[in-house]
């Protein structure tokens, strides 16, 4: 299998790799397990003062990134079938299950935007996915893009050290997951729930489940209701 | 106004400040707007080999932080008023408002869970706020506290060149925002919708919260049943 190959569109190369150049995905690309390279969107811009953003139509605070620097930027990678998303709030929210499908796939390009936003017509005309990843303000894609990469780089086969841990998450079975305890078996007058010490296999799963329910009704009921 | 502090408690104090030493935000921090300091969880070890994490109690796959290491860990942060959160996917999902209330605050603590979770009792006996960034698992926690604090920090006051930026913007009206357009007046054969051109404010004001309605309406149509 081709290693998975990333490359992200941004005005601030440099905050790549950020983290991702560290623990266990850092190894995994020093290793080869999968590469990321960077575009600097203002290489595209063709005026004197390389220009990459200009005042909104309609007037407005902010600024909008040029559709056709981007578009050039956008073309200048190599042609392939490779997903092209858009970091942006008024995206797609993301999930485990989109996580999952991209992990699996050959790679992806991902447009960061800045200032007030990118025009709609390079959205349109690039087929470009906006994906989001919370209901929060950032400063730019490039901190959302890092977290979409740390999310599918630690389920690339080869990433993790143990290829059993991440199965028994939260959200793999569209379910918070369950309390943890470890030693000591009493930490400030309070003990691990006696199941779990019991050693009857049985019992402890069904405690974690239903802890798991329990948690999801109080802290999530729209988990329950989705497909 | 004291300038904002963030503490973070993490097993990797090399991630920060990651991309907010960089743009905006570092040179906010240059400045004294806010600053960031680390806290190494195992320095809080008390054995010879600075053991931070355990075994699961009840068993299965990965490992679990040690509720003694952390509960020391967090009680050598000076005692304050700041709040104290545990990045999870098991917590409250951030929103735009809660990034405000904390922006408005004196500043906060993060804990960063690593492995397969975080002893409950660690998490209840010192009162951590469990915060999620999204419906999604990443390598730990502290690329959601990078998160977190990107977003808090663009609101600080002072950080952002423009102050008028960041009020028109997706959930800062419980909506997505509308699409946006700049020059060229003509890209690859799409024109700016004209009624932005037109130059009457009352039918661009109206056009841009229509589309703010129609996009939220088509995308996320739970922002709209949301109190």
């Amino acid at each position: 299998m081709a290693a998975f190959r990333a490359t992200v569109l941004t005005l601030y190369p440099d905050m790549f790799p950020g983290h991702l150049g560290a623990s266990l995905a850092g190894k995994a690309m020093e290793r080869g397990d999968w590469s990321l390279d960077t575009v600097q969107i203002r290489d595209f811009a063709t005026d004197r003062h390389r220009t990459v953003d200009d005042t909104p139509a309609g007037g407005g605070a902010g600024m909008v990134l040029k559709p056709d620097v981007l578009a050039r930027a956008i073309d200048s990678v190599a042609a392939d079938t490779r997903p092209r998303l858009l970091m942006s709030p008024r995206g797609r929210p993301l999930t485990q299950k989109r996580v999952r499908e991209l992990a699996e796939g050959e790679g992806l390009v991902i447009v960061c935007g800045r200032f007030e936003g990118v025009d709609q017509r390079v959205i349109d005309a690039r087929g470009l996915e906006e994906v989001s990843i919370g209901d929060y303000i950032l400063s730019g894609g490039e901190p959302a893009a890092l977290i979409l990469l740390d999310a599918i780089v630690r389920i690339i086969p080869g990433v993790m050290g143990n290829a059993s841990s991440g199965l028994n998450e939260s959200f793999e079975h569209g379910l918070l997951e369950h309390p943890h305890y470890t030693r000591p078996q009493v930490f400030e007058g309070a003990e691990i729930p006696a199941v779990l010490t019991s050693g009857n296999h049985a019992a402890i799963e069904r405690w974690r489940m239903e802890e798991a329910l329990r948690l999801t009704q109080e802290r999530r009921p729209d988990l329950l209701s989705r497909d």
